[in-house]
């Protein structure tokens, strides 16, 4: 445990704060483009971000990936998702078939996907895995969590594990990539997102607590009082995000945070996808305040609390769009829109090379 | 003139309205995907407007265009704009060589750039507009309207020459096409667009007024003052689209209304760029109202204008990225999204498909 604790001290401190200099030089070209200043609003700015994560004033992205991390969640036998637990298996299986939504937006924007099984409750390696449309990575740490209503989701040394092995999966999937988008497939785990969101948002459960695939006002009230009781019963300490992950958290959450401290390692941009992408942003930025730079938020989702999750974040999403769907699919239209802004700045012309006049003043 | 109104009543008459049977058809396998119902929000609802535009119940995107209508405004010479009128033109010559935000914005989502000379005050055909990377089509109909300060910027007759030349502009441009984008360029013309926009929507001059390409306040100022004039001295009909374009338009904004009509007869979904854009969608929407149906607002723009401009249409914008370019760049995202949508009900698994449980229930 105290190994795998130093090793992710150790990656915390080589991300270092993005680069100023790539950053001015972004800028200064971003106003000589034959366009009146500011008039690309939000790819301006995004193209300017990606300058200083890459330490490039002419940032190129072209390889492009998608990592969806998979886990399972005890706190389903409280009765908090509409759907059974085996659909997080199925879906992987859907995943590895090119079937799933993540897949279609992945391919519409010329990613490659990659699935990680961090913690689904079902056997997934072996020849069912096998799919020449998207790599998987075998990475379980348990099968499922347990259920957080009656006692901690999973030991600190698990929730330490699953942080390992996003690094682990970041460090295998991302290999060439310019950018990462982040997403996931969990049954269940908005009730743990809801849970981080609350503790490290300082927010009353209610204000962040959602309907999920689509619960109704009932089934709400008792997602809040499960979350509620979670709480109660583990007492996570808000102060020490490991503590957060290891009593309310989920494996898959666990991993996808350990990606993005990773991918800010090594100087990789971030997209995150929704909310449960979202709150494993909020326990990687308590660990590394730095990581905050290298995020692109894809989307505001529909569940009530990303936008407090945002904001606690210092996140604008880029979209708004109603989704609710996560897998990675918000973040595939992220990474569209980051390769837009980065091809904005490497391909239009400047006043002086297309002969164009400029402000008269 | 009584040729050209009557084959514009005739086209008008050959729009239909948008296809019920393939809207259902598209609805019910929407529901079928491996999805939570409606988790892809925006996306959803675009993909079902899709397939009652294309009347299919899976709509394909395959072939894609966006249409760049240029042309002058005499009321540059009263100072509305911060460019010189020159710009336009060299505007153009930029497109043709690529290098424009709308020809990267394109590149990106795999669409062809037509530009088409509406009313350019410049000589525009001949070798110079030979380009490999954007075709242009010369269908000049005035050099620049007049100065609408001091009478109408057009004839009666050459209004409804626009509309027919933007009609062309669409049959040539938009053969095999599946989706077409409409953007413009012309210095002066978001004055045109707020003239038009505060007679259609009955709105007052100052709430429909923005800053362009980035007006300061006193320059804000008197392009009320120059519209609120304008709108004196012309006195259009606000229950008369023809006499609005021709009293207060540009030869752009009506190319851009009649393609849309045009595109609309031809089943063609019309993904909207921004305010100037949408000026003229008021008047072909004023024009024959079933257009609307076939109307897909790429983006809410800066300009104050636009979202009063849009909730008139009864169009919600898909993105809202504080955009103010024109020329077609927020089409061309416009565009990729729709894309998205129909891919997602084309190529995503049915839960059957798949073997995913379904809800429990």
């Amino acid at each position: 445990m105290e190994a795998t604790e130093s090793r992710l001290t150790e990656l915390i401190a080589r991300i270092e704060d993005i680069d100023l200099q790539a950053i001015t030089g972004a800028r200064e070209r971003q106003d000589r483009l034959t366009k009146p200043r500011g008039s690309l609003g939000r790819l301006e700015q995004i193209a300017v971000q990606l300058a200083g994560i890459r330490g490039d004033p002419l940032p190129r992205i072209t390889e492009k990936v998608i990592i969806t991390m998979a886990g399972d969640h005890g706190v389903v036998a409280e009765g908090v998702s509409l759907y059974p637990q085996a659909v997080t298996a199925q879906m992987v299986h859907n995943f590895l078939a090119g079937g799933a939504g993540v897949n279609v937006l992945a391919r519409h924007v010329g990613a490659r996907v990659v699935v990680a099984d961090l913690g689904v409750a079902a056997q997934l390696s072996g020849p069912s895995t096998a799919s020449p449309s998207c790599r998987f990575l075998g990475k379980k740490v348990r099968w499922g969590t347990a259920n957080m209503r009656r006692g901690p989701a999973m030991s600190r040394e698990e929730a330490l594990a699953c942080l390992q092995a996003g690094v682990e999966v970041l460090e295998e999937a991302g290999r060439g990539a310019d950018i990462v988008g982040i997403g996931e497939m969990g049954i269940g785990n908005t009730t743990s997102a809801s849970a981080i969101c609350a503790l490290l948002t300082a927010s009353p459960v209610t204000e962040v607590t959602g309907r999920g695939t689509g619960l109704d006002d009932e089934a709400l009230r008792h997602k809040v009082e499960v979350i509620e009781l979670a709480l109660a019963v583990n007492r996570p300490n808000p102060a020490d995000a490991i503590d957060v992950l290891a009593k309310v958290g989920g494996c898959e959450i666990g991993g996808m945070a350990g990606a993005m401290l990773a991918a800010a390692a090594h100087r990789l941009p971030v997209v995150l996808d929704g909310f449960i992408c979202g709150a494993a942003a909020l326990i990687a930025c308590a660990l590394a305040p730095r990581l905050r730079g290298y995020l692109i938020a894809s989307h505001q989702s529909v569940e009530v609390g990303h936008s407090r999750l945002l904001r606690h974040l210092g996140l604008t999403p880029i979209l708004k769009l109603d989704l609710h769907l996560g897998e990675g699919t918000g973040a595939a239209l992220g990474i569209f829109m980051a390769e837009a802004a980065a091809r904005i700045l490497n391909e239009m012309a400047t006043f002086a090379e297309a002969g164009v006049s400029s402000k008269e003043n």
